[in-house]
């Protein structure tokens, strides 16, 4: 079975930035636009462009600098945002206009205090129009995940005959199980008219940790794209992970799925984005988190020092982390102070890392982490000589 | 179908605690282990008791202290191990002792320079041996998720004649997809020699960002308890959240699955942990991060000002968070605009509204917050009327 593609939507610049408080300049989003062409993305969200006119201007200019990806601006079902969004647009090498509306109950009766035939007509319309200023028209059945199925699939078939190249299948509320998204997926893959004119996209939160989950339960059972956030940011708690759905894909070649990034531009995006928006990654984030690749505990890094792969599935090179780290505490073991000793210059027998261990818990038991600092005194109470360091 | 029951392991203050930089002192822990036990967990692990002295004497104290909880201390499948995790254990009113090896070809090879049948035979061994001491052994056969199904069945046939009343399945280097592991869990349950007589424990890490979709994976397919942390705190990546996998089985009834948990203590849990720990918790954390209620975007504003079921699933009061934010941005429209100004004093017509919008936009454009001190400017400069809150 050959591999086959899956695009990746990359939203840090528009669902991303709605995190409160993180706000960037147009300067700040150009840098993130660039790193994000180079990481090898296949589409740049870069704003909502009718929300304000500090957005109109940086999908204006984000579109003028972008080389290799996709450029796209998010509209409501509204003929004035669709009309701004191709004016913002106008520069992109390749622009992209993502139009869509409500289709929930909930989102159609109470957000819009309307019924299934007008929501339908509008998105149909929607559509229609955003296809006269450009090629590619993505929709977005916004709260898909609480959607009726069969109320989905004729709105997909209808936008995909009004010229919809992509759909957007949102889990707004972030409320599917993994088991759910994917059946949603594969029941609009079988029964969604012409359905292979058009890649469904899968657009997961985060509001019950499953959202990485979801996404690749969607590309599993069919979907192409995955529309996600460097770090996993985004409203409330978040939107799917870009670097944990890549590296998902990476490490499982049995699903015959690959994207076009750049693995190694992981970790410096990352750190990239984090510091822009001053957005913390928590250290025990999957993949790009300060502590990914740290052990501290004795039989772990007992293991790791032994033979790397029996606790790391990921090499840390990969994703552009240097080397993992082994950090001392109470829990590490003989094998793990030996290790950091000899890296600052003590070899040590079996009888002395005996006698240096029992210090060494002395120590641990006071402190967070030992230190080279703390080594080093550890040697010279027990008179260990220091050999210089080849 | 009647709702059953899923024990929750909480390993905050043992796999937890191995985070590099994150230790405890004995009072901190104690602090920890009360409220742990006051949230409803069903199983605390309290430790590695033969790791240090630091740490047997904080499982020994904590022991003292837990009213309802099991407490449980780690050993690895060694006769030492296991008798001092039991003295450490000996003032808790449910101790449980936690033994076990690593059964993947990786970890006999590499880490024990052994064979299966070696294997076998220490892991029968020990838990027979902490048998001895206390009637609740659980068995770990470390890095499962890597293991030969047919070696797994084995072994786990084998600790359950032993004696093993809990059987440990832990995915230790976060490598299945949530399909595999729930097929793993199935297949235990389908082949294991006298299944019935012990529970099937979930203990899954999140490298690639799966802990959480793997551990209901495996209730689904028939295991009863999830060995989780708050904060989803551990090494590398970290453990399962304790708090999304509650959550999950309390938004899907559908599953029949639910936990002794009291939800609304979850939220000044991870506040405890956190502080105690210095370790901190993204904002955009599902359950409990600082912004997993907070909408900042004019859609989402305004969508939750209608009714709050349009974009939030779970009423932020369920696990502790006394009301859902609306923050201010440039992303936000007039419905949020209108919201926050009348919780501080000023009713403004439509027209008023849309004027001075045009001037919060302003402000939001050079800002990455519009707070209180600021709408009160913008107020006055188009010369709206305070009027007193009742």
């Amino acid at each position: 079975m050959s591999i086959e593609k899956v695009q990746i939507f990359d939203t840090t610049l528009r669902d991303g930035e709605q995190v409160p408080g993180c706000k960037l300049n147009t300067a700040q989003k150009l840098v993130i636009a660039e790193r994000l062409d180079a990481l090898g993305v296949d589409v740049i969200e870069a704003g909502f462009p009718i929300s304000s006119p500090g957005d109109f201007h940086s999908v204006n200019e984000i579109a003028k600098i972008v080389k290799n990806a996709t450029v796209c601006g998010l509209t409501r079902a509204v003929k004035k945002d669709i009309e701004v969004a191709a004016e913002a647009l106008k520069h992109a090498k390749k622009p992209r206009i993502h139009t869509g509306i409500g289709t929930s109950d909930s989102h159609i009766l109470h957000k819009f205090k309307s019924n299934r035939d007008e929501i339908l007509e509008r998105a149909v319309k929607a559509v229609a129009y955003a296809k006269t200023f450009v090629d590619d028209v993505e929709f977005y059945a916004e709260d898909a995940g609480r959607t009726d199925n069969e109320f989905l699939a004729l709105i997909c078939s209808e936008v995909i005959k009004a010229g919809a190249t992509v759909l957007n299948i949102p889990d707004t509320t972030g409320y599917c199980l993994p088991e759910q998204y994917g059946a949603k997926i594969k029941y609009l893959r079988d029964h969604v008219t012409d359905i292979d004119k058009a890649i469904l996209s899968c657009h997961c939160h985060n509001d019950l940790g499953l959202a990485t989950a979801n996404s690749i339960s969607g590309v599993i059972n069919g979907a192409r794209q995955i529309e996600c956030t460097i770090n996993g940011i985004g409203e409330r708690a978040g939107n799917t992970s870009l670097e944990e759905v890549v590296m998902i894909m990476r490490q499982h070649p049995d699903l015959n799925l690959d994207t076009n990034i750049n693995s190694k531009l992981l970790y410096s995006t990352s750190r990239l984005v984090s510091e822009s928006m001053g957005m913390p990654v928590q250290p025990n984030k999957a993949i790009v988190g300060s502590n990914a690749f740290a052990h501290s505990s004795g039989i772990h890094q007992d293991g790791v020092i032994k033979n790397r792969e029996t606790y790391e599935i990921i090499d840390p090179e990969e994703v552009g982390v240097i080397e993992s780290a082994i950090v001392l505490t109470a829990r590490s073991g003989r094998a793990a102070l030996a290790y950091r000793a000899k890296r600052i210059g003590y070899e040590l027998t079996k009888l002395e890392l005996d006698k240096v261990y029992e210090e060494f818990l002395n120590f641990a038991d006071k402190k967070k982490e030992v230190v080279d600092e703390d080594i080093h005194q550890i040697m010279e109470i027990h008179k260990i000589e220091h050999k210089a360091i080849a």
